[in-house]
């Protein structure tokens, strides 16, 4: 069993809406040394095979074709055995 | 500055809705040996400030106040200087 962490971050020159409500509402809340905000997704994936290779290929190829947007988005993801 | 990697996801305990639907697309797609998928939040924050125990303090109180819900949620943090 392999356990894969995965964040998708948008671009950094992509704008981030959802970001950007959070940091109005942090200064609301009297957050005023708040700068930027940026929100990703942190996605644990937890697949049933016991080869190190093979998971990171399928979780690269699940990342191209479902969890991340490529033209928008970046990811990185770590593999941990048996989590 | 700091800069604040803030990781909030579901408590073990709470269902993932998210998460259930990405693995049933995930099974569709071929990826059958996906066994548990969860969805959680990232989120970067960047804090104007010099002083590495207030800037923690700071986090915390946002995780508190509007980032996380502390009754089905959890969340951790690091803190980067001059990021």
């Amino acid at each position: 069993m392999y356990k894969a962490t995965i964040v998708v971050r948008l671009k950094p020159s992509v704008l981030d809406p959802q970001g950007n409500a959070v940091k109005g509402s942090l200064h609301s809340l009297g957050f005023e040394d708040v700068e930027e905000v940026r929100i990703g997704k942190t996605m644990e994936v937890w697949l049933d095979t016991s080869d190190s290779a093979l998971a990171s290929e399928r979780v690269e190829a699940m990342c191209k074709k479902l969890l991340a947007n490529p033209v928008i988005e970046n990811y990185e993801y770590e593999l941990e055995e048996g989590a």
